[in-house]
């Protein structure tokens, strides 16, 4: 004890610091630089003031390129109004073996480890059985309001086709999207920011292992709901599916907890599942299961969640994850059915159906193979040109459009504008097709068409876009003309980008999907006039059904996972190949230009997203590189008086502290900040203890009572008196933490943090010694641009 | 260099031995162990003789409960009559990033990494389309030569029905399958036992880590290829699946190392991925491109190779394996088509194919769901009793038909009973169907039925098991009566279990599949003539597929990866969730009794197998009760003698060697027996060095050119001068070998070798010095029994 002192050799540095030697600044403001736009993302506190940033260097971050040094220049300077100063933490995927967790686990009996398992099969029954129910929730609710709007409008077209004065039927309709958007938009904007967007870029930085503040809660899931139904309702060029993903995962967050902090409702139940390890696993079969129930594609869910939560695999959390994406799949059929009066008809699994395409259309020939191939080129393309337009577009939301008033409004505005647009695309088109008997669409308008005709237009625009989709690719051959299919294409593309980012919940898939397949229907028409004998070619909705892949591919840059989703969304195994390719072809297209959208916004908001693989060319780099030094170490007994000044600092905010041996310096263990919080909290002082004999010992259950919300180290009183007493670490610091010598290369380093979930690594040198500690976001840093590895310097002010 | 006698204090251990402290016996011949019967699996010198085993050490290995310590007490006397000292080697799945591997990849540019990616590629491309190939030229040959067998006999048959001396069929019929199958076991027995059987566990072990020998060479591949056209031609209970993966497992090692060392031929490409580590990537890729092209099914070819190697999934691995399996169903598909004379038309992508079931028949209700569960356990049931009794027989096999003769008679024996049985059955059925007009019978027997009708027990028999399955699937209600399937059933079942284990290349996929859909259309039968609505039950081909994935999954377990194979072979997402039930139930039911085929299999051969997760109850050991001490070390600059010595020591036989500072102890790398024999080969002593300046450098292409097959240390001379030179490790071992404290628990250290393909974890002490080694043997020996934790001691003799 006479030791304390040497702490003071080994300065302040934790998780959330940055650049070890290599930062040209460690001052105290380096946490600001991943936390300057988490408006859109995070939410926390409900809103955020995100600064103007420079155009200069906004263009530097496009065209990275120019920069001469091969470091990405990124929106360093910033005349912030207000900035919040809230890091993004990360989650402990390694579980802390420290005393108390192996007396536990040493203690459980194999019968014991049985009624876990049997109690996380029950949870993953649980999470898929929900997450299909709000799915229907979903479609019910959407379907009626979408129908009622409809309804009236058409009546009300139908009323003024004849007697003229239409525009009394372009107001109508602008006003009811206008007005279903503003509930959506104002909920969102007003009551949680964070359930806005997709929440795809969100679920992917919790399974990459980045704590997004409110991501999980019960009110984001509420209000994303009631978001997406006004959002689709309102005729916005958005899809429900999306947001699926991220209700999927808020129900896991809440069913696998056995709580609501919410509702403040303990259940007592599943409290062995309260840490970041357990919780993770089930938010990836909450997400699966939401891409299975939007998709119909369970085995698409479960590559989904592997990969983007690929550090964890692992057989039974797998099939445990498929186990909830399909009964999350067919809890929605089966209410589906019920809902539809044909109770046990269990063949539309999801919310999009791309219905079936028969067997004798399916057929592609080995030489339309290069034609799928230039077509997931043009989907690369278009799906770049989508998110250069989007991105500079959410620049200009984040310096302008930052007010929720402002957002609510200009939701609105979006809304009124697709509708005029539609409204004007029908009026002025003269598409008119024969109204057959068996017709599928259900508000088919006639306008000026002749008796027993509708127009053709309207079918793709008076209509939610999953069933404009599902017409594109199954239509009869002459049911769109050219020309209606490249205005609409036009429209769509504008309008979808522009209400991509709008402070509304709404997923990016069915627009994509949409605009896809109206220019590859169009190439495939145009293709069947052009070749003499077109009539083999006659099956636009095989192309169509490219053209969406390939868009889409173009726009999210998912290839494993969507390619399954679209073979399982068309009940189709032989069209496997061909989505392959052109997912490929507009994957390598589209990286070619610019990321993927959600990396996209992933990157605007500063998360620290760990990528698959550590850059290729990073050898060179070592450890002892990379890390942040010096470390701000405990010894194994410290002073409490200490560790309180040392959890304060908030211009450090450490999270982890490897616990050291007195004089020798020597590492022999871990702690982190909220087990020190805890410990705090419950007074666990030796002095405490020789005195009161009787007090209780603490245990596993105070650490997982306290989880996930542990207190603020300023809610502690901590008195004078106790100040000086002693805090013995031992029982709680995780005594094996993972270590690695100096030289250890980047990627080595990097396969290590990938592979175990790591959030801390402590480096040592050949006596043992603490010399430094990785955290995530050190190796969040480098990354590999158009010319090689590219080191990231985030927002030096 | 005063220091070399330090090593002295660390004796004899290295990557093969057992069990440290906790091993009574720790003497040289501890590797036997591992090497019993390692005939069935590796068959390296060609043939084994494995002695007698003691019938009441096989029943305690058998019913493990009764022994009171929990320990796995098995197998433990041999009277061998020779027993193959020969153990089986880990794979380096973890890089030796030592000095000349940094110094290449520092080298190499950011377009050198581009052009090694695209060579990935490349080389899964040609993985998928070989593989197809093969498929391809199996599919077409066994199709012709069963064509012609069946035409003969079938002509034969017509010949004698009417004048009487069927025995002469009879005789012909049986005489032909022996003669296909002795041909096709005699390649096996003589030229390559590593080909027997259907491969699957051998790439299993291979994935998993476990370096079987001789399984990914040429010779093998082509006698599995020969062999399992024989056996399948030759009507055996067999199935031409199983053996793809292993197929396609063989096209990957060798096209990915750029060479065939059978065929000592070196195109000089691909050098690069001459080590283990990009070796099994490449086999996981063909494994997954082999189960594709057996049954169209390229996502359940990427899982199965995910189930099976899960510690080394990785975003762009995936995308490539998914690549090659695509690619190989479609190569497949296509030369199918060209051969069927359809070409273009991609609708049969598997080997197998369970046809279409149309939309209108597959709809299941949610009431059928228990009676599917039902079919599950029963599933499981007769799955238990398929792998106890293939067990017993293999057990027997081992000790009396060892020899290679024996073997190929044997084989010839079960296919004269094969076809003596399937004779009987035909005859005595009189089981009579009306030959309609849509016949899809090849051959079928008209026999003693009347004019204008078939056997239907031939059906079954009287087929490749392929078109039996499927006839089982799809033929209308009323083809098959209750009692023809039951005898089917019954005969069948025999016949797969004797003929599982023969020396022939041949899966137990499709005679399982065949079992299942002959009981399942059974049960559905039997269901529809008990219920009073029976015509709503009226579809049996729904039961027989159930059945067919309950036997299936009932005898290998599998999950995941076998689920969406059914899903994607019957081309129907609809029966995901009744076929995931049945699956799971017969999974949980089956495992109760017995562990599946494969893994009996697996552990008859005793392979350190490690297993997904470490057994739940091992909170209680630590890596100082796992690990093996003391440890053989090398100083950094060694003595050329003690290196010889220890490396020649055939009774440690160690693999891995911590390198450690002098004096001190303290660790600083780790080099393998490999890298020692190319440095000793080559002769890298420090005086020669001095001496003969001009030397060239060694580089690590001289690593890559005696990748896979280092000779043995016993072929390199090294003179009595030379033995007093000394050898400086500094550049060759690797200087960040993976370290843990001594009080890190089991479960921790199992994550790391799980996550990272670990063959070698050093244990330091406080100080950093070396005081064990953590193989991968040691931490197979500990699994989960029926009540909790088991040490398994494998042979003390």
């Amino acid at each position: 004890m006479a030791n304390i002192t040497k702490k003071v050799s080994w300065s302040s540095r934790g998780d959330e610091s940055g650049g070890g030697e290599r930062t040209p600044l460690l001052n105290g403001s380096e946490e600001v630089r991943y936390t300057r736009q988490v408006g859109l993302l995070s939410g926390e506190g409900g809103m955020f003031h995100i600064g103007r940033l420079s155009t200069v260097d906004l263009e530097e971050d496009m065209t990275s390129d120019e920069s001469s040094q091969g470091h990405h220049v990124s929106m360093s300077s910033i005349d912030g109004v207000k900035v919040c100063v809230c890091v993004f933490q990360s989650l402990d995927y390694d579980n802390s073996e420290n005393q108390l967790f192996l007396e536990e686990e040493r203690r459980m009996s194999f019968l014991g480890f049985k009624c876990l398992e049997i109690s996380r099969w029950v949870i993953c029954g649980l999470i898929g059985f929900l997450t299909g129910l709000i799915a229907c929730c979903i479609d019910i609710a959407v379907e009626n309001l979408a129908g009622v709007k409809y309804y009236v409008v058409k009546q009300n077209i139908e009323k003024f086709t004849e007697v003229g004065g239409l525009s009394i039927s372009l107001i109508l309709w602008a006003v009811l999207n206008s007005a279903f958007v503003m509930v959506g938009a104002v909920i969102v904007a007003f009551f949680e920011p964070g359930a806005a967007g997709s929440g795809i870029p969100q679920i992917k930085c919790y399974l990459n292992g980045v704590k997004i503040p409110r991501v999980v809660r019960l009110k984001t899931l509420v209000v994303k709901v009631c978001g997406v139904i006004c959002s689709v309702a309102g005729g916005l060029a958005v899809g429900k599916e999306g947001p699926m993903i991220h209700s999927g995962a808020v129900v896991a967050a809440g069913v696998s907890q056995g709580r609501s902090t919410s509702l403040k409702k303990d259940f007592k139940i599943f409290e062995y599942f309260r840490r970041d390890t357990e919780k993770r696993d089930f938010v990836s079969a909450g997400a699966a299961a939401g891409v299975s129930a939007a998709f119909g594609a369970p085995v698409g869910g479960v590559l989904f969640s592997l990969e983007e939560g690929a550090s964890f695999w692992n057989q039974m959390l797998t099939w445990r994850i498929f186990f909830a994406s399909m009964i999350s799949t067919f809890t929605l059929n089966f209410f589906l059915s019920i809902y539809n009066n044909k109770p046990g008809d269990l063949s539309s699994p999801g919310l999009i159906n791309f219905g079936r395409f028969e067997s004798d259309s399916v057929a592609y020939n080995l030489y339309e193979i290069p034609l799928f191939i230039v077509m997931g080129a043009a989907g690369g393309l278009l799906g770049a040109l989508f998110n250069i337009l989007n991105y500079w577009l959410t620049i200009f939301r984040i310096r302008y459009v930052h007010r929720p008033c402002l957002q609510v409004m200009e939701a609105m505005l979006v809304a009124a504008v697709t509708a005029t647009v539609s409204f004007a695309m029908i009026y002025f088109s003269n598409d008119c097709q024969p109204l057959g008997p068996d017709q599928s669409e259900d508000y088919p308008l006639q306008l000026f068409c002749a008796d027993g005709e509708y127009n053709s237009m309207a079918t793709a625009f008076f209509n939610t876009p999953e069933r404009s989709v599902r017409s594109l690719f199954h239509n009869p051959p002459g049911s769109y003309n050219p020309l209606t299919l490249s205005l609409f294409t036009l429209t769509y593309f504008f309008l979808a980008c522009w209400t991509y980012g709008l402070t509304v919940s709404a997923g990016v898939f069915i627009p994509s999907l949409l605009i896809g397949a109206a220019w590859g229907r169009l190439f495939g028409i145009l293709l069947a006039a052009i070749t003499p004998n077109g009539s083999v070619w006659a099956v636009p909705g095989k192309y169509a059904l490219m053209g969406a892949a390939a868009q889409l591919g173009g726009i999210v840059r998912m290839t494993l996972s969507l390619t399954v989703i679209m073979v399982e969304a068309t009940g189709n195994v032989t069209y496997g190949l061909p989505i392959m390719l052109v997912l490929l072809t507009a994957k390598i297209v589209g990286d070619y230009f610019v990321e993927g959208l959600y990396d996209i916004h992933i990157k605007l908001q500063s998360v620290p997203f760990l990528h698959l693989e550590a850059p290729a060319t990073s050898h060179w780099l070592t450890a002892r590189e990379v890390m942040g030094a010096p470390v701000t170490c405990f010894n194994r007994i410290e002073k409490v008086g200490t560790i309180v000044d040392v959890l304060s600092n908030t211009s450090t905010n450490h999270n982890g502290f490897p616990v050291i041996v007195p004089v020798l310096g020597k590492i022999c263990g871990l702690i982190l900040r909220s087990q020190l919080i805890v410990l705090l909290k419950h007074k666990v002082f030796v002095e405490l203890a020789r005195s009161r004999l009787t007090q209780r010992k603490l245990q596993l259950k105070d650490f997982r009572d306290a989880y996930p919300r542990f207190p603020p180290i300023q809610s502690i009183h901590v008195s004078q008196d106790e100040r000086e007493c002693m805090m013995d670490l031992t029982e709680f610091m995780n005594p094996t933490p993972y270590t690695v010598p100096q030289e250890t290369s980047l990627p080595r380093v990097f396969k290590l943090f990938r592979a175990l979930g790591l959030r801390h690594l402590v480096v040592v040198d050949s006596e043992n010694r603490v010399v430094g500690l990785v955290t995530r976001k050190d190796l969040a840093r480098y990354h590999l641009g158009k010319h090689g590895l590219e080191e990231m310097q985030l927002a030096q002010t």
